[in-house]
């Protein structure tokens, strides 16, 4: 076995402390939201039966899926979202009481290219409300996800609001073919990046769709007033819910990708890390959930990019995470005084300071170089005198600096001293 | 589309809010006692190349593999547990700092015989210290195990300890062929299903060990004192962290089934649920972490058996999780005061008290009828009397008493009325 190398596979991670301390400052953040407003918690497996997965997902989802054969020659797949575990969910247990508002958190794998910087293992955080079309489970979705942004300390960012529906009347207003309906959304998807109303219109004619109907559309998209009345009923109740609405635009222009939206989409842009992307979005899709249930089933939900949003919290410097990581380093003088330094560290971490023992059995100096190349600012040192006097010596490896105290005083004196610099694995 | 049927693959399930919350909570508190202690968390991927976990799972372990070959043509699988992509990461990342304490927490996936009640995706938490063969490793892991069962209020536990050298000198005594240890210590772990002494001397003479030698050895599996010598190095560190020996018990018939172990070997049962088995276990393994970095790296850790652990926790009507679902439902008397109603909802969930707004177009005795089936315990109303006079209706639907108050006083007014009977969703 001596051959075997080390590695991983392309597109997966390890995540080492200070990211999984992050990602789980950003999850506990959103789940005391969703508590808040009576969303549970629900994990599905990452293993399901391949025909569960299939058919909803496109052609392009399809070829993404990580499916095997079994041991018992079941055709299998790895989640490859929540969506469609969640309309599953929602069939097999008929008496699931309904509305029924959820959040699920974890993994999802896609064999997507990884020469675009994708990874093929990554966090998804959904919340979905099923099983209600009221203006108001639309409104609790634009509230929440104020409220997640707003508690893991972001200020600046823009909650962009359009409807299908809108869209679909603006089609039809245009006589648009509904064969085109598509290029329609395909092209308005591409807005930012295209080029504006220009590049759409470009792009529009190029796919079949005639000038003169382009030039309809964008007329008709213009019309903020008619966008603004059909969404009034979500946002006024939003509003009574608490909704900062400084941070909503209405913007005919946002479709979202997927092709299962029926009413509200949403998308959420960080003001001063907008290259991000969308970092929190999603919409009413009554179509889908019920699909293994044979009739239509409405829901409305959102997602949060977990990976994307903790790189922009990142290039933010937003860090709300109190470093975890032992402040505190006990070393050994000598085996007769090991006991002494051991109880030292125990009465610490009754009082919930994190702190770690020397396992050297070498002296002192060698102590103090490995706690200092692991970054602990502050060590405490017991000898012989210290243990006559009582008192302990805490020393500050930054500044160099220690004073004799009695133990429990220590607490109050490693008040922080600015983050330790962690090493990459934190 | 239509034919697929909702099910889920044997062995797999579904987790709903009762059970995700109890395992949260179990996780929290062992976080929590790890972090103070100076573990780290980790992430390893969900899949690996198969050669990375193939040849220190035995046959039996390598036949449970969820093994296939992904789109690349890669020979890959689902992880089987969280220690052999452990000294993946430890011979990957040569400058990670020893000795490195981490623990994980998540699924593994092992294609098991679901006929003996057992699941194929199972949560395991594992904590271990890696790269010191101190004895005060072993001590520290110890004295957290102990600590994370009375964190979560177990105060009943029997952590049974011995040594795997204690065993070996023990065969060596005996002048046991090596060629026999093995079946030395498979008759030993089989001691408390086997019927104790007799049943274990009957299996080693079945499997080739002479009668006499048996008698030998079950002899110096009596002698106490070895082992309480063998392993006081451990136990007085363990003591001065705060290890409370009553829960220690040193027993010669510890084995473990893997055969990784090198010293320290221990299991935890529950005095009140011994039926489970055991809840808490590990020991050190020296061989095993170096398998990758080709050299040996000295590790010692311990195992949470989160599931079997709910399940004891369960039985023994321990639940210290404090029921986060919905406790207070707002109804909507009519469209003209859903205004009040939502504003009213927005400043409990400032309050942090878990609200759910009625999403119902109906009467509010159908609204009401809905709260009592979700096995909501209170109400609030808002009709027309209660906004003149600038008070809501506070009902208890579990009672039938309802009082007429400010908005301001209702969260001093919902003292919990013991926990309301949930359904089987949470």
């Amino acid at each position: 076995m001596n051959s075997v190398q080390p590695r991983l596979l392309k597109g997966f991670r390890d995540t080492f402390a200070t990211t999984m301390r992050t990602r789980q400052h950003l999850i506990g953040a959103a789940e005391q939201v969703l508590l808040r407003y009576g969303f549970q918690p629900l994990e599905t497996p990452a293993l399901e039966y391949a025909d569960i997965l299939l058919g909803k997902l496109g052609d392009e989802g399809e070829k993404l899926l990580y499916r095997f054969t079994d041991h018992g020659d079941r055709d299998v797949a790895l989640r490859y979202d929540f969506t469609v575990p969640l309309a599953r969910v929602m069939a097999q247990y008929t008496d699931l009481p309904k509305p029924f508002k959820r959040y699920q958190v974890g993994p999802v794998w896609r064999a997507d290219n990884t020469q675009r910087g994708r990874f093929r293992e990554f966090y998804q955080f959904d919340m979905d409300i099923v099983g209600s079309d009221s203006p108001l489970a639309d409104a609790e979705i634009l509230v929440v996800m104020q409220q997640i942004l707003q508690s893991i300390g972001l200020t600046d960012f823009r909650i962009r609001i359009n409807d299908r529906q809108l869209l679909a009347s603006i089609a039809q207003q245009a006589n648009l073919a509904s064969a085109l309906t598509s290029i329609f959304y395909t092209g308005l998807d591409k807005w930012d990046k295209i080029g504006g109303a220009d590049g759409v219109a470009g792009y529009w004619q190029q796919h079949g769709i005639h000038h003169d109907t382009c030039q309809k559309l964008l007329e008709l998209l213009q019309d903020q007033q008619s966008a603004a009345k059909m969404l009034s009923p979500t946002l006024e109740r939003a509003k009574d819910l608490g909704l900062d609405q400084a941070h909503i635009t209405i913007d005919p222009t946002i479709v979202r990708g997927l092709d299962y939206y029926t009413g509200i989409v949403f998308e959420t842009t960080l003001t001063h890390a907008p290259h991000y992307g969308s970092v929190l979005s999603g919409g009413r899709y009554d179509g889908l959930i019920g699909r293994f249930a044979k009739q239509d089933i409405p829901a409305v939900g959102a997602s949060i990019g977990v990976d994307r949003l903790m790189a922009a919290m990142d290039e933010l410097g937003i860090d709300q995470t109190s470093s975890q990581s032992a402040q505190l380093f006990v070393t050994i003088f000598n085996p007769e005084l090991e006991p002494l330094s051991l109880q030292t560290a125990a009465k610490l971490r009754q009082a919930d300071v994190p702190v770690e023992v020397s396992y050297l059995s070498q002296n002192l100096g060698k102590q103090l170089k490995y706690a200092a190349s692991r970054g602990i600012p502050w060590v405490i040192i017991i000898g012989p005198d210290e243990a006559e006097q009582n008192l302990v010596t805490l020393r500050n490896l930054q500044t160099g600096t220690e004073q004799k105290l009695p133990a429990n005083q220590i607490v109050a004196n490693i008040a922080p001293t600015g983050k330790a610099a962690p090493n990459r694995y934190g």
